[in-house]
């Protein structure tokens, strides 16, 4: 049983330090509320649509910026998952790092960029299964158009994940709407998983985002939603627990073929 | 560009004369009305929860239950698919055939059975792939619980599939509620093909049944869908021409990776 807190944001574009006080005040709060992770957005720190500024503020996984975010984490009290242009192998990852305290950080890398603009910025990770375990509670990671592709929550729930979470920046418009009404409780229900979708709100430079993040339960019921619009701390208890008569209705893991 | 019909039926438990005789006559209306083809659902012409009889009902696919749909076909002009207990391999399987006039049928059988009722009476298939063309859209099969899996109907969607057409026997509750109203229209996003699911009505000695029969489009929205109870014979065109933006939008055959 884990208290989750997710953070639907509006990223200051290219102001990774406003985006990190940001995200320290969340994470004070959502420890206050007894939350022991805090979810933030896609590319969270950076700003999603900042651009080529979105190279120069890339950093490695052991840099200031991931070193600051532990500090923040191990002075609060509480475990943060945040997205960041990731500096590595010589190009750069759309990247979502994991940390706790002093902690070793947990990297995954997004495997399926969407469309010219993130393919221009990043480099396309080999798909990751990244598995961890949280107060625990195995969680995985995907980001954004990573979970639209069901091969990748199926590969975490094979691997024992309990939970997936997806910082993510859903645009608005009707695909939006719809990845968000069906498609994120389909990927729970399917692996009979918790899945976390914590989106930005608001618009930067390029993209007007659709909110609407939230977390689905391994029933596909929703635990809590984020609204279309404007910033929104959530905070909820999950337990694996809970939905054993769901797992035990809805077989999937156990009966694929082939 | 095709024009389907889809019969949400109350099925006779165990009388496949009377089941015979209401699948004719949604054809004849059927065609009379424009479509090409009618989908029926799943042992539609057994009824669902007969149990051991469903045994002694089974027949091969070149049987006399066949040819009896063939001549119906033929006569009324329009294409069925129809769910029967197909006696093959020394054993029986729960299958769906298309028929089309005197053309050779294609026969799909069941890969992912559902729970023990099921596992009793037939035996498990080798996933399928059969996909076949109907007036120039290439159209796959699978049966109710199939269509849960993404694997299967990602496999059909690679193999060229425009629709993937789905007898079911959805149950009424929490579950059958939550595939018919999200899931199903997933698998239709994911895949960007259309995707027809079509149930019983009503109850038999074993099931009640959630009708909710429904075609979903390549955008994941809906286009025709039956009430929860009740039978209905639903009528639609579907022009896979009609869904290019949203399937350039969404490019997710192209985009898998790993």
């Amino acid at each position: 049983m884990i208290t989750l807190a997710a953070l639907q944001m509006k990223s200051e574009s290219g102001d990774v330090t406003a985006n990190l006080a940001r995200v320290e005040q969340a994470a004070r709060e959502a420890a206050a509320k007894g939350a022991s992770l805090l979810i933030t957005p896609e590319l969270g720190l950076t700003g999603y649509g900042a651009g080529d500024v979105i190279r120069e503020l890339a950093e490695p996984a052991d840099g200031p910026l991931v070193r600051q975010l532990q500090r923040i984490s191990a002075a609060l009290g509480i475990a943060i998952i945040a997205g960041f242009a990731e500096k590595a192998e010589g190009t750069i990852f759309n990247s979502a790092v994991y940390v706790d305290g002093s902690a070793e950080p947990v990297v995954y890398r997004k495997s399926n960029l969407y469309g010219d603009y993130e393919r221009a910025l990043f480099a396309t990770a080999e798909p990751g299964t990244i598995v961890f375990d949280h107060r625990g509670v195995k969680c995985g990671m995907l980001i954004c158009y990573d979970v639209e592709f069901p091969e990748n929550v199926r590969r975490l729930a094979l691997a024992g994940a309990d939970a997936v979470l997806v910082p993510t920046a859903l645009p608005a418009g009707y695909s939006g709407t719809f990845i968000a009404d069906h498609m994120i409780q389909t990927r729970a229900f399917e692996n009979q998983v918790f899945v976390a979708y914590i989106n930005h709100c608001g618009a930067d430079e390029r993209f007007t985002f659709a909110g609407s993040s939230r977390i689905a339960a391994p029933d596909g019921s929703l635990l809590v939603r984020g609204a279309s619009h404007g910033e929104a701390l959530m905070v909820v208890t999950v337990n694996p627990a809970d939905f054993k008569a769901s797992k035990s209705e809805n077989t999937y893991l156990a009966d694929m073929q082939g």
